[in-house]
């Protein structure tokens, strides 16, 4: 039996003071400490945390070769007195045990997950910074550390957390989406609904193209480009007159944390709220009749997005600024829940 | 302008001789030395020659969270002279350059490349073998390097060269596929025609499935799997009576290097190959009426692999055992060329 008391090394002095948090880029700067646990010999073996420091890797290394690498994306936040809370951890537990059986990885226990993720915000709680929209973005991620170049899973792995202190993901700024009508995220039998790391990387060049005209964010479609899937790295939801209109989940489109928690939020407050796939063509002809009211992205990162306009193909479509926005109203419900500022019914937060 | 010379640091001593290379898995031991150039600040840096040794990275490096990272696979060969040559080495600088693009990479220079691959083998060329079947494989890859978990194209990229001993790929054994009805490798307007690290892992699982079944590979279909594309991580050609086929490349399938040899080499022998896409209906009815004769894999690494048998839903055919297959005509005569035993008319190698 393997040792699950983590193994801690600590930094000597943290170097959280000597940082100016209002002027970092997100994603740059990291704590002051990292969680990892290996996989080899066909088990998981002691978890450690210690200073945040380069990794070494052979070069031939699997990750760097057949892209076996999954990864997960959570915040913690911190009330009014204090305390700090994380959201729904075990739905970012569950995914990347998904996204690992995909990929031909395996499973992180639950107890390696969660004792890392706590230990480590428990260490390095001065970074999660008070005020609504700070935060601390925390990923988790699992890749395979084995060397040799042979086209099949590896047989050792590694699991890490690393946190990195967040303030807002998309600074201001209008975002506006082009519908893909060639470029596709996702295959039916693929890999769309996990996070693998090889989807972000096939997701950049589409979304260059789609800058240069002007665009911020992609959505995706399916295989004939026929519907609607998602923003972007976020889920999207579109409301036509009073309706939410949001595609379900399937192998092609992540289950989202955000997307789940709205979809609810969004019941709660008399919302009506189809879940069911979402066409190219009922989308833009709402929006020719100025029935489409808006379209937003749900993700952790951003929470929510409004978005100002649609291209699809050469038209394009201004979405009207409304007084109250569902878009606004949901975040505002989802961001007191995390905030611990409202009642949290469905015992979404856990304290640290 | 960076200096283009290869800054080079040579092992003291070679670790060749102290390696017992048939008792070596593929891919377990590399050369001497590796290859690398590194990309920032928006060129490529001047290009080194080191001991293979380990890499150290940033646990925040994109490519264990966006996958960022493509690769190549060739070989060299030794002839009974003892002189080294090495197959159609332009088309795996223009593939690699394809990912890149495809995967917002920078494009690897044609002198980085052919210099730092005829470089790396000349100094390590007594780690090609002679003798038929013996060759060295040569890896080169290219991946983000640059630290920050932000969801967009690196800035830093590491482009290297590793080489390892091989002698056959699937040593043995018989080759089973399963023509696949659920699972895909690649999406329409997706990353399937690049060789993107992402590919392989999405590929383990359902390979892993079929494994189950007593396959030993996977015949990936398109996005309705009505028709055949790849066979695993190689192209597929389907004998029905005399003549040959096999799909088109389009943005699903990989343009390999030993199919279009083959295609060329199976003219020359007048043998009809038709390019185009082939469906499992006929290939199923083929079978049943006997007219199936041969399935065979074509890629680097293997070179031909004859296929003895597939499977496709509750069926499974057997192919007969011919006693001139295609397959070992055509693997014979790729094989003369690249070892310099007969004449090469289309000037496919070149020395090292
Ligand atoms: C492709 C994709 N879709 C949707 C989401 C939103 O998921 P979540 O709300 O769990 O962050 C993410 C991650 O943020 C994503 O990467
Ligand atoms: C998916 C895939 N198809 C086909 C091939 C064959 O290509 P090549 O003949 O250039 O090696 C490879 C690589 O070996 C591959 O990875």
């Amino acid at each position: 039996m393997i040792n699950t008391a983590i193994n801690i090394s600590k930094v000597s002095e943290s170097k959280f003071t000597s940082i100016d948090l209002d002027n970092v880029t997100f994603g740059t700067i990291y704590t002051d400490h990292m969680f990892f646990c290996d996989f080899k010999d066909g088990e998981w073996q002691q978890p450690q945390i210690t200073p945040y420091q380069p990794l070494q890797l052979d070069p031939s290394a699997r990750v760097f070769h057949y892209g076996q690498a999954a990864f997960e994306g959570m915040k913690a936040y911190k009330d009014e007195h204090g305390d700090a809370w994380i959201f729904r951890p075990e739905e970012n537990w569950k995914r990347i045990n998904f996204s690992a059986r995909r990929l031909a990885m395996p499973e992180v226990p639950e107890e390696v997950f969660m004792n890392g993720l706590k230990t480590l915000l428990e260490m390095d709680k001065q970074w999660i910074v008070p005020g609504k929209g700070n935060s601390l973005y925390i990923r988790p991620f699992l890749f395979a550390t084995e060397a040799g170049v042979s086209a099949a899973p590896a047989a050792e792995y590694k699991f890490m957390i690393i946190c990195t202190p967040v303030q807002a993901y998309y600074k201001g700024g209008e975002v506006k989406v082009k519908i893909s009508d060639y470029f596709s995220r996702a295959a039916n039998g693929g890999v769309g609904a996990t996070k693998a790391a090889g989807n972000y990387a096939a997701s950049f060049y589409p979304t260059n193209k789609v800058k240069e005209e002007g665009y911020q964010q992609i959505i995706w479609t399916n295989s004939t480009h026929e519907y609607l899937e998602e923003a972007g790295t976020m889920n999207v939801f579109f409301r036509i007159g009073d309706k939410l209109l949001t595609a379900p989940t399937d192998d092609r489109i992540l289950d989202g944390v955000t997307r789940k928690s709205l979809i609810q939020l969004a019941k709660d407050e008399g919302i009506e709220v189809e879940v069911r796939k979402v066409s190219v063509k009922e989308v833009t002809e709402a929006a020719r009749k100025g029935e489409l009211k808006e379209v937003f992205g749900a993700g952790t990162a951003a929470v929510v997005v409004p978005i100002t306009g649609v291209g699809y193909q050469d038209e394009h479509f201004d979405l009207p600024k409304l007084d109250n926005p569902y878009s606004t109203m949901l975040k505002e419900k989802l961001l007191n829940i995390q905030y611990n500022i409202t009642e949290d019914k469905y015992n979404w937060t856990q304290k640290i």
